[in-house]
This record gives structure tokens, sequence and C-alpha cells, in this order.
């Protein structure tokens, strides 16, 4: 049994109070979600290998495959592929690929538009380094509709995103937005045929800089003018509305370039009215890699921390889920959890005030004493108060050590009162008081850990 | 992208109703673990196969194995084994394994008695078959100690169990307990020896049979009076602390057995203090696979339903985690909560009274009096009540039909009284009375979901 034991790389654990941090951040995220509509579902941890190689990207490098290990041995192959005639199978690598699929599965069973949340793991093979994790949670939210999508679902995302950021300790952080219509529309507008291309060539801007990106759109066929007016776009980044007109002013025009300027005016504007200045941004350059987005793109950044990437990105996708008669447009963002709340411990100091749920501590005075503290216990919980009854009776000072090396912050002593009644001390200021289970107030902000930054 | 979407046997998804009830349930199971001071851990999905093999009994037989499928094809093998030098990782099949790598990986930063409770998927390869599933949710709490572990902690396990069951539509279940202990001292005084071959015969006892655990026995060289000994000790099953004198009437006596009975009887004590009677048993069949328990073992079933198997399970351990140096003895118990919530979707009718976390939709009587709408659902939201704006500005009846398919009990129409103030529908009752959303109080029976069965 004495196997030596290791981190995996890429596969982060938390001790206990980090864990109750992210707990408490995923406690925001779900109540968010859940007062905006979104009903929970789950998906299974697996797919077909089949539909999950080809979407995402380049997704299909950085798939776990699973087999059974008994089927791979008796069949003396391994078994990246699956066994026993079955299907081959692969962890999910995002929760958008499976969400699709349930709802090509279960369309006839959902009502639309299907609103929906989903807080899972997600797995990927690739190189782990910072901000990049092998296993790590996401929390999505999706609109999907049947045949169309009315675009102020767009305009929801961002929204949701800045109400659950602003109830973190995230300090200042951007979501940013652009449509897929407005770089496609002006490239078309310019005579750039090949948009895909030029996206991603543009993409890279971040990464590269501005020079390499004019070679490279030069290299690629563009005129030097054509490149230039490229950059122009994707240096285009407003807090407001006013991005349209500065767009207008590049001269250029396109029915899919109008459209894409009209939904971003949409969603800007409903950001004014619902966000902080500055919290939504419409940023000409944000891309979103090149997968299922048709229209509006989300990504999110800690302000001081890009290099760990964005903690909140999504789009509108048109054709993502669809079976031979229907298409289910989408539009939804996800919050990449395992970042942001490694990104939140590693540079802001997250943790709880304890290590426990326990906001009381029951002493116990003599063993044959313990059924006493344990009906004390069962009082405080029947009134919603979490506690736990010392795990042996040694002398008190030690008891009360106990709950101090856990961060609990109250030791309740069953008949220590002079009558004969119970008392509660606070071991932070050292006060102790009678006080009896039954009526006993723990104050609220002892209540529940309490998320603490550096 | 138009690939056929199926199911895959084993592995278990709800639609929206159902999975609302499943977080309710979860919320339960957590929120009673809390209460009793357990901390939330999650450990990875992943451990090295050689850490997975060779515990848990035949697990071997069922475990995934997980590698990375561009590494299986660029090496032209498969994947049981990891890729690129890494060791072999495999899905964990419970959550007890792990959690012993956490507590010996991080010893030196947990406190001890440490309790902790962890509610995570696990993934069995094996076949699916009625209360059987391939992925399912378990929910487990466990206290670990440093060298020695006090008995007290294996009567509190029953206790919580048995306060999550009460709290939801389970009907009649029953836990029954027995000690390890008992059954080995047992087998030791009438001069058995082979503990472990006898153990695993009379563990058939309910699935073949008295008469045929009777020839087991004896072929196994006990004498025919051995044998009905044995039987008689199983037959053992009272719903209280009687089960000792009814052992100690078979005249049997040996220090480990005067040990077992002394614990289960406390553990009983224990249980006639917390629980309504019949809920915990004492029942000296019980035996709870071979793996790693040593003393007390516990399983659950929901009355009516025992085919199912156990919905709750576990025991004590004295040498699952242990390094060079130090041994971590613990106790623990896990739900299946995957099993249990099948059962009572099956069995029970178990679903939620909507299928969307919104009390409220918000009604939108006009595309651009959409940000009227918006604003209410803002300041529902901001006093804690789940809301919804209506998708389309359709006529109110259809408005109406969109809640009404979802379960969602009411309507709000911005701007409808005769003051220009705002009106709520009770679409259950038709009940419309003016309100503002920034006073109106959603009944609490309303505000979430509810459970609901046949």
């Amino acid at each position: 049994m004495a196997t030596k034991v290791t981190p995996i790389s890429g596969f982060p654990e938390l001790l206990p109070r980090e864990r109750i941090a992210e707990q408490h951040v995923l406690d925001v995220v779900r109540r968010t979600f859940e007062l905006h509509g979104y009903a929970g579902i789950e998906t299974r941890a697996v797919e077909p290998v089949e539909r999950l190689l080809g979407k995402g990207g380049d997704a299909d490098k950085e798939i776990y495959a699973v087999s059974r290990l008994a089927g791979a041995v008796a069949d003396g192959r391994g078994g990246g592929a699956g066994s026993g005639g079955e299907a081959a199978l692969g962890l999910h690598f995002d929760l958008t690929v499976p969400f699709a699929r349930y709802v090509l599965e279960n369309a006839g069973k959902l009502t639309f538009p299907f609103r929906r949340y989903q807080i899972q793991k997600s797995w990927r093979g690739e190189r782990p380094q910072e901000g990049r994790f092998r296993e790590f949670t996401q929390a999505d939210i999706d609109v999907v509709d049947v045949g169309s999508l009315a675009p102020h679902f767009e305009a929801e995302m961002p929204l949701v995103i800045a109400e659950v950021f602003e109830q973190l300790p995230v300090g200042d952080f951007r979501v940013r937005v652009n449509n897929r219509k407005i770089p496609q529309g002006f490239y078309l507008g310019i005579g750039l045929t090949d948009v895909v291309t030029t996206l991603r060539i543009v993409d890279k801007l971040d990464k590269v800089g501005a020079d390499a990106v004019r070679t490279m759109l030069v290299d690629a066929g563009a005129s030097g003018e054509q490149a230039e007016q490229c950059l122009a776009l994707a240096r285009i980044c407003t807090p407001d509305g006013t991005f349209a007109e500065r767009v207008r002013a590049l001269g250029v025009s396109h029915p899919h370039l109008e459209e894409g300027l009209q939904i971003l005016t949409d969603v800007m504007a409903a950001a004014a009215a619902a966000t902080a200045p500055g919290r939504v941004v419409a940023d000409l350059s944000v891309a979103r890699g090149l997968d299922y987005y048709t229209g509006t793109v989300y990504e999110t950044q800690v302000a001081g921390f890009e290099s760990w990437g964005s903690v909140a990105g999504g789009g509108r996708y048109d054709s993502l889920a669809a079976d031979d008669r229907t298409t289910y447009p989408g539009v939804g963002i996800s919050i990449g959890v395992t970042r942001l709340v490694q990104l939140l411990i590693a540079k802001r100091g997250l943790t709880a005030s304890r290590s426990t749920p326990a906001a009381v501590l029951v002493a116990v005075s003599a063993e044959e004493e313990r059924p006493a503290s344990l009906a004390v216990a069962t009082a405080l919980r029947a009134r919603g108060i979490p506690c736990e009854v010392a795990p042996a009776a040694d002398r008190f000072g030690k008891q009360i050590r106990y709950a101090d090396r856990r961060g609990i912050p109250y030791v309740w002593f069953p008949g220590a009162a002079e009558d004969g009644g119970d008392q509660v001390k606070d071991i932070r200021s050292g006060a102790q008081s009678d006080a009896r289970a039954e009526a006993w107030e723990c104050p609220p902000e002892d209540l529940r850990p309490a998320l603490v930054t550096a």
C-alpha cells in the first residue's frame, strides 16, 4: 500500500481551505445563472471520438481516449479505440460539443429557446503551463433556439458574466466583445475574399505585433493598403458604442459589416444599461479561434494577468447543433473556473477563513459526557449552524487549539455556566457567555467560511 | 455535423426537470454534510493504473484506462498505458482510493482527525444493469486520523446518512450495520481459522440461501455444527442492542468477538438516541465485500427495492492510507447518488415542479419595450427572485403559454396597471394584481422548483 504518491502535472488539486474558496466561487456562479433562469444540466464525461474529432479547431490533438483496461488486455491491444465492438470514446474537451449533442438527442423533450447552464470538468491532453490545465472545471451558459435565434441573447451573455465577476475578488476585468460579421464584411468590402486566412493572420496580432501581421497579410496576397485597413480595423477598441463611427470612418461598406455593426451596437447599449463603465468593451481584434462561431464573440481578461488567457469566452454559433431537418442556433459563454480560481489563488492569495464548514466546536468534558455534546450539536444543526463535536475529551486548552488550527470561531462548553447551563466562547476575542443551543444566534458573517484574499 | 446521436449504455443523462430534482438531492446531501463539519474536497478524475489495480476487490476488471489520442496515434499503439513515457492513467472507480492517496500526499498540510466530504463522478466499465451504471455520482464522507481512530466515529456515519435520507422522498429505508470483528472472532472462536473464506461464503447467503451456504462451508472444511453456528450468527438482525445477547447465547467467546460486540453496541446506542426506530439495524449478515474494511461496515437498502443494491455503504479501514512511517485509519460511507436518484425517478416518479429555476417570466409588450422588462428582471434578481425575460414580444397569450410549458408560476406585465405600474399574474389561479419589482414578495414555496413525486 506504500506506493509513492505524486501530483500529476496538469491535474490540479486543492487543499480544503482553497477548495472551500473554489466552492464559494462555484456557488456565486450557479446562483447568478439560476437568477437569470438558466436550467442546470449535466452531460456524460465521454463522447464518441468521432464526434469530438474535427470540432473546436485542433482539438483532435488534445483528446483523451477512454477504454476498458480489461478489454484492452483481453484483446491484446491498446484501447485508443473502445473495446468489445463499442464505439471509441473520448473525454469531452469542452461543454459546448456535448451540449449540442444533448440538444439534438433530446430536442423533442426540450422547450425552446432552451436556456441551460452546465458546470463540469473537461479534459485536454495539451502541455500544462500557466493558466492551462489537463483537467479543469468550466461553467457554461447557452441559449439555443430552433431555426433562428433572436440577437438580444447575444447581448445577454456578457452581462451575466460581468454580474458573476463583480461578486468575486477578481479586481479589474474586461469582457471584450466583437462580431465576426464585422471583419468578415470588412474584408469582403476591401476585396479580400479569403476571409478565413485573413482572420487567422489578424488573430495573431497580440502575439506577433503589427509588423509581422502586415507582412503575413501581404504574403497571403493582400496589398499594402488592404493590410493597413485590416490593422486599422483590429485596432478599434471602445468602451461604448463609438466603435461604429470609427469603423464607418474607414470608408468600407458591405451588408455583413452593417449587420455586425448593428448587433454589436445593441450589445454595447445593453451593457451600458446594466454594467459598470469599461467592463464590457467593443474590441474589434477579438477573433476567438476559428471554429464554430458565426456572430458575436467574447473573451474576458483579468487586468494585469492577460498572459493567463481568457477566463470567460464564447460566442454565437449557427450550425453546431443540426440534424437533417433542423438547425439549432445558439449563443453561449464559458467561465474557465479552474483557470480563474488558480489565478486568484496564485495572484490574490485567495483562500477561505477556515478549513471546515463548522462554525462551532462543541467541547467534550469527559468521554461519558459525549452524548450531552452530541445533543448540543444536534440542536445547533437543527437551526442551520454547522458544527462538530470534539474528537476527544482532552483538556479544554487542547480542544480550543483544535478549533483554532481549523479557524473555527466558536467553542461551546456544555454545562459550564454557574447554573449548569452551557457557555460559548468566541476564541478570537476570548469573550465567553452563557448560551442555549436552542436560542443562540451565530453571527451571520461567521455562519459560513468567508473568502479571504491577501 | 449531422452525425447520429445516441445514448451510451451505462452513461445516464437527465432532462432538465429530472436534473433539477437530482440537484435538489445533491444540495440536501451537501448541506447535511456541512452541518456536520465535513470539509468538501475534490480529487482529480485519474489515478495511476498501478494504484487502482488490486484495490477494491476485482476492480481491475472495471477500470477505464485514459490515454492521449494523439499520443496513441503517434506511437502507433493503443493507449491502455499512458503516452510519452508518463505513468499509465485510469479513471477512479470510487472516491475512497483517491481520498487515501490525497491524505498521504497532503498529510503535512492537513489537520487530523480530518473530516472530509467529496461529491464526484466515478467510472466502472462493468455491464450496465438495474441500479448499475458506468458513470455515476457518489457522495462520500470519511474521517481519517493518524495512528488510531476513536470508535465513536464509527457510530457517527449511519446517523448522517439517516439524516440525509429522512429529508428525501425515499420512503422506508434501512441502514444495516455489522462489525467485521464479530464474525472474525466468532469463526476463530468455533475453530474456523480460514476467516476470509468463511466470510466470503456467508456473504452469499442473500443470493444462494442457507442450504447452499451450509454445503459450501462443509466443502471448505467446516463441520456441520460449525456451519450451523455460522448461519445462526448471520441470521441475527435486531433494531436495537439486543443482538449482543443473542450472539452471546450462541456460547462462543473470543477477544475480537467481544471487541466487535462492544463497538456495535455503541453504534446502536448512538443510533437509538438520534434516529427513528428501525432506521439503523444491527444485521450480522452484512459483510460488504472483502476489500479494505476492518471494523464496522454499513449497507443501506430502500425497502421494496433491495434488488437495486445498496444506496449507501462503507466501513472502517485501518491500512488503506499508509506510508512507510504512518498509518491513517479511517471510516467512511458513500451515497450512491446516481443509483438513488435513478431509483426515485423510476419507482417514485421523482421530478421537479418546473424545468427552469425561473419563478417569474417578465413579459415583453413590444420589442422596443424590452429594456423596461430587463429593468424589472434586474430588480427582481437583486432581491433573489430567479426570473427570465420573454424571448419575443408575442401576444400575451403566447407568452403565458411559454411560462406554463416550463412550469413558471408567475408572469409579470410591466406597465399593465391602470396607473401605469406593473402587474403580476399567478398563471395557476389566474389571479392578477398590481405589483412593484422592488417590493413584490415571491411566496417562499414558489421561489425554487420543488421536488414532485408521483
